[in-house]
């Protein structure tokens, strides 16, 4: 059983790390950098999967695998790519152990199995991708390609935080393959909409559209669109990017089509991914110093009961009710743990689901078999209730409504007051250290002054956001004209 | 479009990658020995993850993630393990690339970035697991645990060859840890169960239920259970694999619970997986000279509706119907394609699902609106009938029952007729050589005398089947006492 977390207030920091550990989401493995996903934590990350599948499904793309491995060679091919972050990443360079001939405990490598060419784990795949679609793209006929896959990708990072930086995560990557220029922004605009729909509506995330500019854009593309969301200690959170990569990657590996009009044109691509990282961004954006506070949408167990009993005929007798509520609910498509374990006691069980984060936890005791009750508690509020067993159906039912409503909310409004306007470097400078958040503030647009500001303020432009609006104005550092304002903060 | 396949009876081997690679479901990658999973061959595979998920869930079991990379110490701790087949893997020794200081256009290996310690991709996650295992148990309380992964793994094969052996595999691997050696075993069992059912049910492949002789066995096990499928060219192949792994993992793990009257004993382990080398057998089970055949149950599209029209106004006139049909086909829970493409003639579309194997096909005329008939083709059986419009949903419906089992009695048929058995050994290498299939026959028991017939006749002992019956008998080989025939065959 866990031990109280740490206050959000105390260390922020380390409550989140306490609170992923302790409410069973993750746990660092023996291998610098790479986490184990605990069962928890996976079945939130299936539920994020599930949806964010059927969006991409409904959009017309499909799911492919291609290779874990990337031949070296083809990362010289795309030279921006390798630029970006193609080399801190993990080597493949031999493909034999052997027993040690002087320990035979002791395997060593096997000197004699060496690659003639290294093989890099990926850190991305569009360039084993589009190696591919060479292949696979002659006419017109052929495109447009929307095909995503959900992988594993390496980056070898130095320091490492459980789903917010890890060597190894998970993520989903699409590349899609089209015929024109337009074609290509609209799906880049697509699918950073539907990231901003999944994190809005499913995790409860209210989040910025926007693009980023030329350096933090990602090294391939052209343009990288974005969504960028708030976590509570006022550090932003990349949570989802969209790249319109131009026609880099159909140069690079030399894929072209022919047109109706028969003529040789280069294919127009792009790619956008979400990863493991959103998991860390759904405990920052909602959770508190009880543990996690899950949305409904994602939450593995909706609904827990747990009875409360001194022999068994009460538990039997607590048995029917539950089960027959657990029936109902059920039916209703609300998902319920009816937890009847011998081994726990109920205050130990309380502690648990409230750390874990289910939604709605019942409670039922012999008083409220007599009295046809049950003890209702919402994890977002950390009210308590009694209410009449037959009013439970229709009470959960709105409630998962409008506790997923709620926790939106609270966050919109959260992100809301930390987006401040500022027109003076001092003012920036003091925002940014007493209330953090996002800063609204004019820049003159270029990567200098961007990289002067990141290197006095540590905060970094995270978006041009998209729907704001043009106005006349001068760079908070330089003072130089500037048309529009844009977002910095610190961010993870 | 595809050029014809080569024919079964003239080279099958030659015929399989050919079909794997023109049905567009799977192509070599610029990786050796690894695999590029196209969308329809990835969409089949999906289905069958989706079906074995529910499977696994409905038993009790969840998903987590585990690192891909295992501490070459890991391998160590595991002898047996490391002896049975970690040794040819892919090993990283280093975690960064730099620009070639003698060519700016190339990339080497950072010497200055060497791990401490080599980290191989996994072959199998037994060792990172049962480490990991070490910090969750404590108590009987903590157990059973009943964890699954979908993953991709890396065994560095020499020859390999699409969906049956390649370098890179998706599969998923349950690790099970359990208080008792009883509960262990019946788990072992309870999965290889359920891998049969999926197996007959799903993929319609009739499947032979028994354990693995000493030399078969994965090498940490201590029983080994298997399904083993025959394919149409008479060679055996192991659709999956449950191991009861004993207190071995524990043991090298040093993994132990408290018990109930407080005593501190080793955990009992299982492990099981199937991977997509499951495709290789769905597609030489079922198959033809003309292509795929799939069973309705995995089809990614189990109807395909193709309008014939000369000009536009019988196209809306067609479509108008067709786009009917598919939506009460739909409603009905069936998974409709309507190929309304103007880039494709009629006559490419119908050699392309019958290439992949679309169970039904819909094609809808001029005529048939006349008519009020469709025409509607089997993949399995190659009929064709003209059957009325109003009845295409009930016999669609029947259909896809109808055409399940089929197939599954037709693989049935083909199994059951070729099993031979034999008692002599000039018989063994007489049916091998002439019939093929799984041989029933007698042996004494040791790992020397199958390893003599091994290199005989290529032929290996595929298991010892669980409804064998006792039958006192005579090594086939050896001429000594035996209690049971087991089963014989080459396999892939």
């Amino acid at each position: 059983m866990s031990k109280k977390l740490t206050e959000r207030s105390k260390d922020y920091s380390k409550w989140y790390n306490e609170l992923v550990v302790q409410a069973d989401l993750a746990e660092n493995s023996a291998v610098r950098g790479c986490m184990v996903i605990k069962p928890y934590g996976y079945a939130i990350w299936e539920k994020m999967q599930a949806k964010l599948d059927s969006m991409f499904k409904a959009t017309g793309h499909q799911n492919a695998y291609f290779p874990l491995f990337v031949p070296k060679s083809l990362f010289e091919a795309e030279e921006k790519n390798a630029e970006g972050f193609a080399k801190e990443c993990a080597v493949v360079t031999h493909y034999r152990l052997k027993t040690d001939p002087d320990d035979a405990s002791k395997l060593i490598v096997d000197p004699e199995a060496k690659l003639e060419e290294e093989l890099v784990v990926r850190p991305t795949s569009e360039a084993i991708i589009w190696n591919t679609y060479k292949g696979w793209i002659q006419s017109y006929r052929d495109l447009p390609i929307l095909v995503n896959q959900w992988a594993n990708v390496v980056r070898w990072e130095m320091r490492t935080r459980l789903f917010l930086r890890t060597a190894e995560f998970l993520w989903q990557e699409g590349h899609t393959a089209h015929a024109t220029k337009k074609e290509a922004l609209r799906e880049t605009e697509l699918m950073n909409d539907i990231y901003a729909e999944f994190a809005e509506e499913f995790m409860a995330i209210p989040v910025i559209k926007g693009k980023k500019t030329e350096q933090e854009k990602f090294a391939g593309a052209e343009e990288t669109y974005c969504i960028e969301a708030l976590m509570q200690d006022g550090k932003a959170l990349q949570a989802g990017t969209s790249h319109f990569l131009g026609q880099n990657f159909a140069k690079a590996f030399d894929v072209k089509y022919t047109s109706k009009e028969g003529k040789q044109e280069l294919v127009w691509a792009t790619s956008w991914g979400v990863s493991t990282r959103l998991m860390g961004a759904l405990v920052m954006t909602h959770s508190d110093d009880k543990g996690l506070v899950l949305p409904p949408k994602l939450a593995p167990n909706q609904v827990v009961i747990v009875p409360i009993y001194k022999n068994e005929d009460q538990l039997k007798a607590i048995s029917e009710v539950a089960n027959k509520l657990a029936k109902d609910l059920r039916a209703s498509g609300i998902s319920v743990k009816y937890d009847d374990r011998d081994t726990h006691k109920p205050g130990w069980k309380f502690a648990q689901y409230e750390l874990q984060g289910v939604p709605v936890r019942l409670a039922i005791g012999p008083k409220d078999l007599e009295k046809g009750s049950v003890e209702l508690a919402r994890r977002d509020t950390l009210t308590k209730e009694f209410i009449d067993q037959s009013e439970v159906i229709n009470k959960v039912r709105a409630l998962m409504v409008e506790i997923q409503d709620t926790l939106f909310q609270k966050a919109l409004s959260f992100r809301d007051q930390h987006i401040s306007e500022v027109d003076t470097f001092d003012d920036f400078k003091k925002v940014l250290k007493e209330k953090g958040g996002f800063i609204s503030a004019h820049w003159d647009g270029t990567s200098e002054t961007e990289q002067k500001i990141k290197e006095l303020t540590k905060a970094t432009i995270r978006c041009i956001p998209f729907d704001g609006k043009p106005q006349v104005g001068n760079c908070v550092l330089t003072g130089k004209a500037s048309k529009q304002r844009v977002l910095f903060a610190k961010a993870y």
